[in-house]
């Protein structure tokens, strides 16, 4: 592609190094900035700018946040005795957005994956497992992706959580909802017939 | 959507408002700039600011340029004699591309379309004809999309310009490369029967 502006072939170039965004998507959202007002377009440049500088981690619970505590953790509406691990923001914002969980999250920023050279020291294992001792939560919730290297992690923290812990659980696995069982690989139906429900918790549920 | 930080809403708005891309992929995009150097992120909202701010349009032919004059126009190179007419900038870089074309531009910004709203008064048409009475090219090339609004609007230029150009052309419309007979409509078949060429042309163009 020959484009007859470098100040036009740099913001191009930019946007195509954003994931699943080529050239011609690229050139297409430049052209579309070129006919906005200059401020909104200003605003756009600042709003990321000022997102990546200032944006900080929870102290408490590594979720991203304004301050030094997230809004989830400086929340008084929020249950402070229940910890929901997850492995990535990501979880925290899929999970927020069912608008069925009341209480607080614990981010790990990944799995132990030792093919991938990711061990429980580059994890937010440590902290958490302070935070545990410290805060003397009544129930953890793992809400990991249900994945060898999930339950890896889950069993790790596990064998190294104190039994100060009162309930320690991890969210069902099972056939999902308007999913079909012909089609459920054999360990997830397997997983789901060992972990059966009684039919008046399943309509309760509902 | 419940996200956890009002820096992170921000952004993903403005990555929502761009053309195609929803809430979900510009989260994904802005999940994947939280993870670049804060470097790189702020080069990323500087080459868009200034790319909007400080782009200019070419006084001569109004395609984009860094400077008064576009790279195209200012070529030693290019046959100053030979001007195409285009619609867009879009049109401009697809021409560019083919790297087959080797004279001079004039960006309309449009096609005359009554229904629109869009009159000769609304586009470059009347530089385009002092244009052509100033620098007197001996060739101008219609590279309009093949529509009535393009069609009229050939016709209305073709019909202000004065004698003097020696040879007014438009791009050769018909079956494309490709294509099949069959599924091409009417209108194109009809005019590419009219417009037949002899088969040495043809060779010799390949």
């Amino acid at each position: 592609m020959q484009l007859p502006s470098v100040l036009l072939e740099n913001a191009v170039n930019e946007f195509a190094r954003l994931p699943g965004i080529g050239k011609k998507t690229a050139l297409r959202l430049v052209l579309h900035l070129l006919k906005q007002d200059a401020t909104d377009v200003q605003q756009f440049g600042a709003a990321i700018t000022k997102m990546r500088t200032e944006i900080k981690f929870c102290r408490r619970c590594h979720n991203v946040a304004d301050t030094d505590l997230c809004t989830i953790c400086a929340s008084a509406s929020r249950k402070q005795n229940m910890i929901c691990v997850v492995e990535s923001l990501r979880d925290v914002i899929a999970i927020e957005t069912t608008q069925q969980y009341n209480g607080i999250y614990h981010v790990l920023g990944g799995v132990i994956s030792p093919l991938d050279g990711i061990g429980p020291d580059q994890l937010n294992i440590e902290p958490f497992l302070q935070r545990v001792q410290k805060e003397q939560p009544e129930e953890i919730i793992f809400a990991l992706n249900p994945t060898i290297q999930g339950d890896t992690t889950i069993y790790y923290i596990q064998k190294k959580l104190t039994p100060a812990v009162v309930r320690i659980t991890t969210i069902a696995r099972g056939i999902a909802f308007g999913g079909e069982l012909e089609y459920a690989d054999e360990m997830t139906l397997a997983r789901s017939l060992a972990n059966r429900l009684p039919v008046e918790n399943y309509v309760a549920n509902r």
